[in-house]
């Protein structure tokens, strides 16, 4: 694991981005929103994606400097047809829009259609936080889900992030996926050669099971089987909420714009996986004065802080805490990365004639 | 187990409340909502609870004939101090507010502290969505269950309830608790001298239980441990969701309105847990045409109901499906009750002198 100082990482990145064509804010933003996810220790869903990248711009998948189609407007709300643009800066760009409403009417809401995929959701919820709102972000993805008591995939892994301001520059993020867990978690163990835990996954047959790469397989060919909802298989662990949540997603983000859903969302050779989000902002003050209500909040996270932990365990936390102390490390220290990540986003620089920071 | 026709049971339902001192009003929307629970296959929260009810005012825990006090109101928000008023009719007017916000600005949404229970979430939601809009309802409850890795209960079983109207009078309604199991489930295993599932609770240490009756007398008398997240225990389950999802449904209801919190929730001689509720409508056509959201709902849930059923099973259904087959099947036959039911709520009525139906 190397450290890399976050501003050249993200200079890197944006200069790749614009040797692909972006444009200048297109590059810059999509930058920002990749290297934040490395710095909260969210590698997944970092610069690791970057290849994914430069192959969907150089496909013609992602669009560069495509503008998005308004389908609808009102003061509080926006639809937008993205028509394949880059997923990360159209993102962000339209969560300023959602702000822009909510500071102006109270409350915004934007759904998109036809976009691609966006980052760590959290990013965008957070945006609208530190303005002093509540701030909402979601986006469905490729069907890898299996409804309880059913065998195909039928939704994707559909994360769901709302964030919350608090007193002490501390914020509330949840930013969780509507699956018990992700592909990348399955891959994980495959990498290992371990079993998967029973309640992550289901076979073909829509039962459960702990063979990693079987199930990478028939997920791949679409043979059926794949990931259950949070919650698990059947109904003991109560896997039909998650399974709720999940469709939740595809409506806010799909049946709202009109977009791609459920089982019908999957990349092919023609065409990206044409991705909805969903983006909000409510304003604080439409209920309570903002100080008393961070005030509280602090002392609902002062109240987990000083709860009593589990034995053999050392600390509870709250919903963002471990991203946002990852970040502060890696604002002082650069961005960690994997030696592994390091040497394959080098060669994408190589190709493209970028030179990698301290190289 | 015996039906009783739906009317006959609201209408003794409601001279009950009215009996116990309430207003035509409240008595009349209490019943509605207490009987549609029991429609739906809900007995838990059906008119089993209305020795709850009818205790509560007698002791004057909860308050009839009380008017909220507005704490903030904008054009699409408002704030409510329930002032201990009965939780049922309370919370059917206060959806009714927020419809009427979301009619005339799009948008409305309510948070109110200071209440009483509430029934089910679900009836507020579909309120909502019979409108053509999206429906929110959600309370926090008496605190029971434990965060990941901690080993006191900071949060209740917190329901969230979101309605979506589908094409061919159908309805979306995902109803759920963010505690993997209620204390119902808990009892229902003790009553029978089962074991509980691993995942489902924790003991006063914080690790996980099957033991039931110890587990129920640890939570009555606060002595730690408690029912676990949505996704189980620790982090393999990813039981910080349901956790996350939790605080997110305290944050909208109690930190929104100043009420009662997290571990703070708790019934005691004085007072009720003072619970506090959140409500929300969203008008569809902000962002599309009615008629095709409607329609393209259908087609999502007609996939869901025509893809392929896991080994062993027999039916894949969406959220609100059993619950609404359920009710359709109650209005035709009558709502079913258990003997015990039957019997207790008898009990009610004779002290006040209220006939029970077909007596």
């Amino acid at each position: 694991m190397i450290r890399i100082h976050r501003g050249d990482l993200e200079l890197y990145c944006c200069n790749v981005f614009l040797a692909l064509g972006l444009s200048q804010k297109e590059a810059e933003d999509s930058s920002q929103i990749l290297v934040s996810a490395d710095a909260r220790g969210i590698a997944s869903h970092g610069i690791a994606r970057l290849w994914r990248y430069a192959n969907g711009i150089k496909g013609g998948i992602m669009q560069a400097g495509i503008r998005p189609l308004v389908l609808r407007q009102t003061p509080q709300s926006l639809v937008l047809d993205a028509q394949g643009a880059m997923g990360l800066s159209l993102s962000k760009e339209t969560m300023g829009s959602v702000i822009a409403m909510a500071d102006n009417h109270g409350i915004g809401f934007a759904s998109v259609r036809n976009s691609n995929h966006f980052g760590i959701a959290g990013f965008y919820s957070e945006m609208a936080a530190r303005k002093d709102m509540i701030g909402i972000s979601m986006t469905n993805t490729a069907a890898l889900g299996v409804p309880t008591f059913a065998r195909d995939a039928m939704f994707g892994t559909n994360p769901i992030a709302v964030s919350v301001p608090v007193s002490g520059d501390r914020m509330f993020t949840l930013d969780m996926a509507t699956t018990c867990v992700t592909r990348g978690k399955i891959e994980a163990y495959e990498l290992e050669g371990k079993s998967i835990p029973s309640g992550w996954a289901v076979n073909s047959f829509g039962v459960g099971t702990n063979d990693a790469s079987r199930l990478l397989e028939d997920m791949l060919f679409q043979r059926g089987g794949g990931l259950l909802p949070l919650g698990g298989e059947g109904e003991d662990f109560s896997g039909y909420k998650g399974y709720g949540l999940a469709m939740l997603v595809d409506i806010l983000t799909a049946q709202l714009s009109g977009g791609v859903f459920g089982k019908h969302v999957m990349d092919s050779q023609q065409t990206s996986a044409r991705v909805c989000h969903f983006f909000g902002a409510i304003r604080l003050d439409l209920f309570r004065d903002v100080c008393d209500f961070k005030k509280d909040m602090g002392r609902m996270l002062d109240d987990i802080a000083t709860s009593r932990v589990a034995q053999g365990e050392n600390k509870v936390w709250y919903a963002g805490q471990k991203e946002h102390e990852s970040e502060e490390e890696s604002n002082r220290l650069g961005v960690p990365l994997s030696d592994k990540i390091v040497e394959k986003i080098k060669e994408i620089g190589k190709d493209l004639h970028v030179a990698f920071p301290e190289d």
